[in-house]
């Protein structure tokens, strides 16, 4: 039997290539996009200008966004070749399966015929995602055929607008636009890695945002904010939540939400959020998911110098704003599709295809033996 | 500007994990299967049993194998939504973004709920898959619905005899046999490492071949069977192959289907599928795909010590059995998602999330200018 050797497993701590594009965990609150800290960020931008800078390497001036966003809005309806085939995936697929394959698909009809039109396809999918999704999700749960060209002013609105079939509130675009920034990028996560292998073999953008999405479906990564869901929707208030962790931990199981494969001592990402919460919540009028929340906070730091990562208030303040929660993850891709393709057009600049060596564990040389002899 | 700084890149002779299933480069001829010299293997199995071992460790006995190809055989059925999805797909979409988009509708009908299923989901795209390329193939191609559940007796006859109407020959079920052999597994490849990469997430087993797909397909890596053939198809003879090589490595042009990441001196595929090659060839009556083959290989290592990967001679090979150019690398599909879905149950057993570092390139911190003054 081989040893579980788990010292370096996951690449963790390894180089594996040069970004410019952000940092995490290191100067200043511990993330920059572009040397851009994301408090600042969160506070004085819309996740258009991070999109752009994400794709461009300098923020927007006034008319390079009204024309960027100007691109975007026009980019919102769906051909109905992707409608046919969002119509054919039942109500209980999972939503990531749903994005990964409308992407993939989009890849066939409007494929990146040559890497000049990077930029180009960026902005298609930038404003296509939300409609994809929400085409599959009231087509699949609510028996309609939504328009998805709406003329709502960003992504984040957009999204909401189909969700509901109304335009949204202020203080709900304003933390849909927070979230976004929070969620576009994040080094050399798992799925953006994904990414950037797949772009190292010289494949086509759709591949890589495609193999990404499949990424960041699983539960360790993407998928947290709905775990970290299911985990406080069951807590009936503080008390309740400190007795079921406690239980938790005492089982040594995982708990969504919390923890991070780089920072040590806390995630920029969650202060951000967290305020964003406790507002809805005082909005909503019951503040039940947000104080259970804080709960969690203090007794996984108090336990275990655990910290709630960027997922865990982002599942009760997009619960406060009626999203439901199979609906978190995608959200997700929305946004992260901004850093990962920003990633690609890096990977693609300065490129050598990304191929690792393994030890090997197996049985020595042997000869095959004849069927009958097996 | 930041220096091109190539050493250690696309993390070169980096060991990025374990494997038991495969070794590169290193004992014997150099490649093996759990222990298996890949040359016995082409010898003397058939690729479903290579399916077998990848996914079991063993190789199966006859009362094994024969339930396997059984269970093989009767998956061979593609449902109407899949049809439906696949009728969409233009005629001049790219056949890898068909493979690709395949897998990942599959993955909403029929998923992998849970990872026990692992293994019958692996049968099913090992069935599937040529069912999937061709019924897209022959409708947008030649109008026709095919009917995919066909009784042939191994995948590669089965593919053959969908796109042609009607059973292989003997030979063409052999060469098919072997050339699945010869591509189902390869390490930590960058479509492989792709797939571990998504299996980390602990997501599912669909969303790693999608990705697996989407990394297969650039031209560095799926893609040079393909290229190879655009290659030597405009090679007159001979001669002509060595003056067009001469003038495309003065002007330092990449030959597809040349060099390898790992192997310094030889490909062991390469003897096995040469000599395929030939046999086909000598059938065909008309060597001279083969005959410029072998200038190029000759030119090649006298030039540059370059010597053909397991692509070269695939191209002919499979250009003899007419199969269409755009058609070479979804084969290398049907045969990887064996290695692919062997490395993501290996993952899954002893995982920690992929997750590496990056050498930071970007700007300084600096502060978010206001809009105006941009
Ligand atoms: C994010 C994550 C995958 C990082 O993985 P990692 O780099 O392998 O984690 P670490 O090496 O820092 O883990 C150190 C220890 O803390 C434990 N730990 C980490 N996160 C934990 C969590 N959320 N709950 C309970 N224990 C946790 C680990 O099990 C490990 O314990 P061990 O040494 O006894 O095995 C991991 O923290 C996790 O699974 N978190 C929950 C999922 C999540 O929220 N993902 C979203 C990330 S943005
Ligand atoms: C397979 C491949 C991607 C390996 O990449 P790699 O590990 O970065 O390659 P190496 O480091 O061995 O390359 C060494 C040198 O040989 C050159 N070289 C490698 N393959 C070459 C080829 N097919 N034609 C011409 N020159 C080649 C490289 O450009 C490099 O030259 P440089 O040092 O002047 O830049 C590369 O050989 C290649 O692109 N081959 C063609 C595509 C192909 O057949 N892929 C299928 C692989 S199974």
């Amino acid at each position: 039997m081989v040893d579980k050797k788990l010292t370096g497993a996951g690449l963790r701590g390894q180089v594996a290539g040069e970004t410019a594009l952000c940092t995490v965990g290191k100067s200043g609150s511990g993330l920059t996009y572009y040397g851009y800290d994301i408090k600042e960020l969160a506070d004085k931008v819309s996740f258009e200008e991070v999109a752009y800078l994400l794709s461009r390497g300098e923020l927007p001036n006034a008319t390079q966004l009204a024309e960027f966003k100007a691109r975007l809005k026009q980019q919102r309806g769906l051909p109905q070749a992707l409608k046919d085939v969002l119509e054919r995936i039942p109500a209980d697929a999972h939503p990531m399966d749903v994005m990964r394959t409308g992407c993939s698909f989009l890849g066939n009809i409007e494929p990146e015929q040559d890497f000049s039109e990077a930029d180009a396809k960026i902005e298609r999918m930038l404003a296509a995602f939300p409609s994809i999704l929400l085409y599959w999700y009231r087509f699949s749960h609510d028996g309609k055929r939504i328009e998805t060209a709406t003329d709502d002013d960003s992504i984040g609105a957009h999204f909401l607008h189909l969700l509901h079939d109304k335009a949204p509130s202020k203080l709900h675009t304003d933390v849909m636009n927070t979230s976004l920034i929070l969620y576009a990028e994040h080094e050399f996560n798992a799925s953006t890695f994904t990414a950037r292998v797949c772009a190292s073999t010289l494949s086509d953008i759709f591949s890589c945002v495609t193999g990404a999405i499949g990424s960041l479906r699983g539960p360790l990564h993407g998928g947290a904010n709905e775990a970290a869901m299911e985990l406080i929707e069951n807590m009936q208030n503080a008390d309740d939540a400190e007795q079921q962790l406690m239980g938790m931990l005492e089982r040594k199981e995982k708990i969504m939400g919390f923890g991070h494969a780089i920072y040590r001592e806390f995630d920029p990402r969650n202060d951000i959020i967290k305020e964003w919460s406790e507002k809805l919540s005082q909005e909503f009028g019951d503040s039940r998911l947000y104080d259970v929340s804080v709960r969690c906070e203090e007794v996984m730091w108090r336990e275990k110098k655990l910290f709630p990562n960027a997922d865990f208030f982002h599942a009760s303040a997009y619960h406060y704003m009626g999203i439901p929660t199979k609906l978190f993850t995608p959200i997700f891709v929305m946004s992260r599709v901004s850093g990962w393709t920003a990633h690609v057009k890096e990977q693609r600049a300065n490129n050598r295809i990304i191929r690792p060596s393994a030890d090997y564990t197996g049985p020595a040389p042997r000869p095959v033996p004849a069927l009958a002899d097996r």
